[in-house]
């Protein structure tokens, strides 16, 4: 399909064209720039980025949230970050086995995103496919990643609304890993609050504000049994309602984060370009002493 | 002190001049890039990458590899990149806290470096303290990151070899991350084997290579009971005898990765610098509608 008729699809709510087009972001940025072009920039979705450790459920409080704004009536999209192998081909924890609570819905659409090799590649098609859900109509999209690098935390800087989520027990890596989620959030929830240790977990959270400039809301929720979700929804919502309102810094934040990301992968992508051809024959070049590191890598990256 | 004065005090072994080095390497690239290029290309140290979910006991698995280096009489360095926070200030987990066993012993150079920000300056970073350590006459530095993100990964790059570290019963969102660590690899180990289900890990590991080009030893240890760490040396050991015998292959991998993060930290230091700068405005003009997305993008990093 032609990318006007892609872009004039999507903006009508062509589901299998929104496929198609996040397709495009994934595999082929220069299609996708032109793709970008034609939709122009994002206009009413309210983006909510999901980070957090491994493995303390933003999956399934995300799918709690999603039910959540179904009741009220609004189209949500997902966007899941995961990381992946080449080895093994692609998403393991794939669109499939994710929220399963919603298929059949054509009011949710969820897409789980690859990352192969560069980081800046995956920011910008994650943020290529949020224009993309923007630019088909849905209210409320999910940005969800794994938050422990730098690199992914950087990803939900595209959102409006930044949702960390945390459990009881994080062992001492996982503290340090945290930490560095403590500048992104707007709301933070300890997730499993069933599990022993939510209460202290609250407090240290707390506790690494103290003297900050800010203090963002600190809740605790369980996404299995529901409890606190509403209130997690409330902290959610008192953001949204700010955005509703044009509020202009948090439309400045996001596509702020979207041009920075769009830039950083085309940097990136440039670079591995480069890279991808010279290194060998440069390290090569090292080895003979023909030339010094430094030089090599100015090479390239001129 | 000046950087030749420097570069020829680390050349002699001297801690404080090291300790100083990396220091630059950390805050003053363009400083660090002039004290590499008075240091000349890598000669004698094998470079061991550590990576794995956190959580696994990379740190414990090291401490117990340091003692047995030092029992061979060798000079042992670690380079342990630690996520981190501007808002706690620097590294949580701190060298205080890490392998205690050592302090004291004037041949073990422990050295945490943090990640303030872009992930391509703390790869760059990170391979500078390696070249610095290398230059100060270590045999063997373990190069130490959490290996969640796809950048974390690409650090281990510019190791002889690459240890993988898991455990028994990673769950889901953890499953998913170790993906990214499959091709990365020369020895895998499931740490923690006196939990339950270290042997269907083992297994699950070994199932990931089925069919691939490569198998590289997957191997069951207790870092805390010992049990295990002298066949994880041997692993480990098989590698370090084909670096020194001089097998060039190996040779080219460390210095590629070395010149791949040298020019990724020039190119995305350049970028930062650029984005710092500009991305306020343009994004108040694509708000106004002056400017695409695109537009301010390519304008960001032309």
């Amino acid at each position: 399909m032609q990318l006007p008729k892609l872009a004039s699809a999507i903006r009508k709510g062509d589901r299998a064209a929104l496929a198609k087009g996040i397709t495009v972001a994934e595999n082929d940025p220069s299609r996708a720039s032109a793709l970008m072009r034609a939709l122009g920039p994002p206009t009413n979705s309210f983006v909510v980025g999901v980070t957090g450790p491994p493995g303390t459920g933003k999956s399934t409080l995300v799918d709690k949230l999603i039910g959540s704004y179904r009741k009220m009536g609004l189209k949500v999209g997902v966007v899941a970050v995961d990381p992946t192998s080449p080895l093994t081909g692609g998403a393991l924890l794939g669109d499939r086995i994710r929220m399963t609570a919603h298929t059949g819905d054509r009011n949710v659409y969820i897409r789980s995103m690859a990352s192969r090799g560069w980081t800046g590649g995956l920011s910008r098609a994650a943020t290529d496919a949020i224009r993309l859900m923007d630019a088909a109509g849905f209210d409320i999209i999910f940005l969800e990643t794994v938050g422990i690098g730098q690199s992914d935390i950087e990803v939900v800087g595209v959102s409006h609304a930044v949702l960390v989520v945390l459990m009881p027990g994080l062992g001492d890596d996982i503290q340090v890993s945290k930490a560095g989620l403590m500048e992104v959030g707007d709301v933070y929830v300890v997730n499993k609050s069933d599990l022993e240790g939510a209460d202290p977990m609250v407090v240290s959270i707390l506790s690494l504000f103290r003297g900050a400039s800010r203090s963002p809301p600190v809740l605790k929720a369980s996404a299995l049994s529901g409890e606190g979700t509403e209130k997690l929804l409330g902290a959610i919502e008192a953001v949204r309602a700010r955005f509703v309102s044009g509020e202009e810094a948090l439309r400045l934040r996001s596509v702020r984060g979207m041009i920075v990301e769009t830039a950083r992968g085309a940097a990136m992508a440039k670079f591995a370009a480069v890279s991808e051809r010279g290194a060998d024959s440069l390290a090569r070049r090292v080895v003979k002493g023909e030339l010094t590191i430094e030089a090599a890598a100015a090479k390239l990256a001129p």
